[in-house]
């Protein structure tokens, strides 16, 4: 039934269609800045030394197929996820102990947790927390004659990224699938194109609302005279995917007024302070084009420090303390971050002992948590005498999971059959290194075709990954809620070698929805 | 007194005000589309075969002050303008009478004549013309102690270009004069900026408004059955400012919900054609993405066919006649085209015999074309005996003039001092294809700094040529004026040693203004 929707899409194209749609799509996406800066793999340094040139994000041609009923269960479902995270959150101890298991599992997180207990003894200065967060999703289709069901891949907590890229595309296909006005001719007629247009993308005005919240949130300068206030993205050095970011800063400019300065993640020692007569802790930032004005901080806005390799020395890791003992409202807080971990995922998913959503979700309708509760796909640790360790060992049931790292940025993922071998091939006191996943399983017989930054065009069978923006801002202190809203997604395309051999030899693209 | 306006202008920039300047005028060229295909000689075929990179368009990091009073004056005579060029194309015999002289000078004015002769021995079918011009001038300051005047450089009435973009340098500039919002520091404080801001800028709305009045008065469709109606953009190929062109076609197909098509001008009899069985000649066009549809052309625009170079073989000659006999409107017709020839601003530019501007202009106040003339810089033919010949003979005169070739498209003009050895270095007979022209003085402490489209950062001395769009749509049978506006403008900064060296070793980038 399923399969049927995906099995004669995308229409095919002849090779004058291609060439139109292909052109179309490139002049389109540098028009609209739907783009990226180029991999000096493409364009090398030598050729472009100043970093002047910009290309096409990678975009599919098509808009994908997604199930409706999970495509809306997945907004539905996302101020909970947000409610959920914030919870979490708010929970040290719980977290604490969680934390406490991995420091030997994983420098990243025990470094994280130590920036926490090192703010926490010191004692924190800003108790409120935003939280910009996506919730990404496959449709399960485990045989054709079920109905596809949502299925959570991950739920991210910090540097939510292609918020600020993904309307645009939205915007690309919507265009594409009326044009020329009142005539459309730019994709062969299809019943799935010929009617439905993607839903609505507010992918930038949520993230940036939520933004404009915490800094309003923020009151007042609390420096003496008062100083102007800011929101400070911090990046990561040779950022390609800046315009993801300045579709967001755009917004807070021209739409809130707000003053948003960009500052590279190795550059905080330099621009900004803490004054030490300050009890309240602002962070100060001072301009290296204008060092004679100064700007308070109000929220800081992680793109970077989501990743081990974020953090090359020590240094790093004092600037993310100086960062998170300031005053400034953190999107996110370390502890935030923590809350977003795989092992915290999987601690969820466990089918057995306490019942965490109730706990952290006490005031949620029951049939809403378990709603929740079935978009998680089974995991397991690999402790003795586990379910885990049997479905892993067990060449038949492992056929149905895939092994991840417990570590944050880890390597690769251990797929099927491959499992058992691989487990006995490693002493049993490293097991716990691991989580199973039981796999999600997407339609089989989706296709799409995706114009690639080095302008190449590739078709074949995909995988479609979707994301649900929202975004939180909460009193951590009372675990009060200040805002909790949802908008915005991301369909992301991936070419399905990607997943199963292991290397991705394909490509993965922004993407776009049609609802059946 | 003008020239202290200039002399500390623009402001002094540090390496770090320097550093943020470009790197935030690169991004945000890229994110708002304000961008070029890159040159081969920057980034290579080799680099990337299938043209998907764009770079930024040159711009100047800071507004260049220009006279108000020569702004204004600009503005208010553009529509007289519109008007002088439209009567100009009514009255074919003075054209006719203009163009017999340059036949055997000018190839290329001598086959457009040809093209209008042919189709005027078969009869034209559209007596509806529609002009989207640019004229172009040069604030002139002879001495320092007089008031700026405005003068002319030269009136464009085919392909006048730029318009999508230079109302994204406004935009640039503006967004950067008050960034951040309520605490302005992107530019340091100077005089000129302060309170200044530039002028709105409606280039993109004026220009389409031109196109979709052109294909509303087209009427209803020609053929039987009726026909979709579109508008057609003639390019040419490897065009690079593709995206100047496309802030064109996006506004009239958003805003006016208008189909629009590019086609490549060596393509047109592979996708367009008249049907011979229909007495009105519909320009049919078929898309080669979708050949089951045709569309009727309601309006040609051209960018391309406007320099010898487009036309590289006789087919491309019948490309255009193709097009001139057909029922589309025309931007612009043959006529039209020819009659904003050099040779035409030379004889408007005349002291001596008929008064052109009260015969073409006879319903306008005489005080109005007192101050069109104004804007007029003396020109001169080099006939025996004429006032020409003794200015350029003469060094001391010479040196206050330009020489430049009659033809359309030709080569180096001559300056100054070199004028008398080059005449004699030619035969007499060679001198009646050069015009002399009093060279127009400009701020010669005009200063900016360009981001060239390599990345390169240049500054120096240069010389603004601001440009105002205005469209006209009349009837060419009855001298009818359907539509006449004025909207939109474009400031070009050239570095200066352009105009001086003969070799364009410089830069010459998109700008825009603060008024003085």
């Amino acid at each position: 039934m399923t399969n049927s929707i995906y099995s004669d899409y995308p229409p095919q194209i002849n090779s004058a269609q291609k060439e139109f749609l292909v052109r179309t799509v490139k002049d389109w996406t540098a028009q609209h800045g739907l783009v990226i800066r180029p991999s000096p793999a493409f364009i090398s340094k030598e050729s472009d030394p100043r970093g002047v040139t910009v290309t096409s994000a990678p975009v599919t041609l098509f808009p994908s197929p997604f199930p409706k009923a999970c495509f809306e269960e997945a907004k539905a479902l996302q101020t909970v996820y947000n409610k959920l995270y914030a919870a979490i959150t708010c929970n040290e101890k719980w977290i604490g102990d969680i934390m406490e298991d991995l420091i030997d599992v994983d420098d990243f997180i025990s470094h994280l947790w130590k920036v926490h207990l090192a703010v926490k003894e010191e004692g924190y200065t800003q108790t409120l927390s935003l939280g910009l967060y996506r919730s990404d999703y496959m449709a399960h289709v485990p045989s054709d004659d079920t109905a596809p069901s949502l299925k959570q891949v991950e739920f991210n907590t910090i540097s939510s990224s292609f918020g600020g890229l993904s309307s645009l595309v939205t915007s690309l296909h919507s265009e594409l699938l009326d044009s020329p006005p009142g005539h459309p001719i730019a994709y062969p007629s299809h019943p799935l194109l010929d009617s439905n247009r993607p839903p609505e993308n507010t992918s930038v005005e949520t993230l940036s609302a939520g933004l404009a919240t915490a800094h309003t949130a923020y009151g007042p300068s609390k420096s003496s005279p008062a100083l102007p206030t800011c929101i400070l993205f911090l990046v990561q050095e040779g950022e390609r995917n800046v315009f993801d970011q300045l579709a967001l800063s755009r917004q807070l400019t021209t739409t809130y007024k707000i003053p948003v300065f960009r500052l590279l993640s190795s550059e905080i020692f330099d621009h900004t302070f803490i004054p030490s007569s300050n009890p309240s802790r602002p962070l100060l930032y001072r301009p290296p084009h204008a060092e004679s004005t100064s700007f308070e901080v109000t929220t800081v806005y992680l793109r970077c420090f989501y990743t081990p390799t974020d953090y090359r020395s020590e240094r790093d890791w004092e600037a993310r303390t100086h960062l998170e003992r300031s005053a400034a409202i953190k999107c996110p807080t370390v502890l935030n971050q923590l809350a977003g971990s795989k092992i915290v995922q999987q601690v969820l998913a466990e089918e057995k002992g306490t019942d965490h959503l109730a706990s952290f979700l006490a005031d949620t309708n029951p049939a809403i948590l378990a709603r929740l509760r079935e978009t998680f796909a089974p995991q397991y640790d690999l402790s003795v005498n586990s379910r885990g360790r049997e479905l892993a060992l067990n060449p038949i049931t492992a056929a149905n999971h895939v092994l991840k790292p417990q570590r944050e940025g880890g390597g690769n993922n251990v797929y099927k059959e491959a499992i058992p071998e691989f487990l006995q091939s490693l002493p049993e006191t490293e097991w716990k290194r691991w989580i199973l996943m039981e796999l999600i399983q997407p339609p089989a017989e989706a296709k799409n075709v995706a114009l690639r930054p080095d302008g190449e065009v590739l078709s074949g069978h995909v995988i479609g990954e979707l994301g649900v923006y929202g975004t939180i801002l909460w009193d951590q202190a009372e675990g009060k809620v200040l805002q909790n809203e949802q908008g915005g997604w991301l369909m992301r395309t991936k070419a399905k070698d990607v997943d199963e051999g292991g290397v991705a030899t394909g490509f993965s693209s922004l993407d776009s929805i049609i609802l059946y």
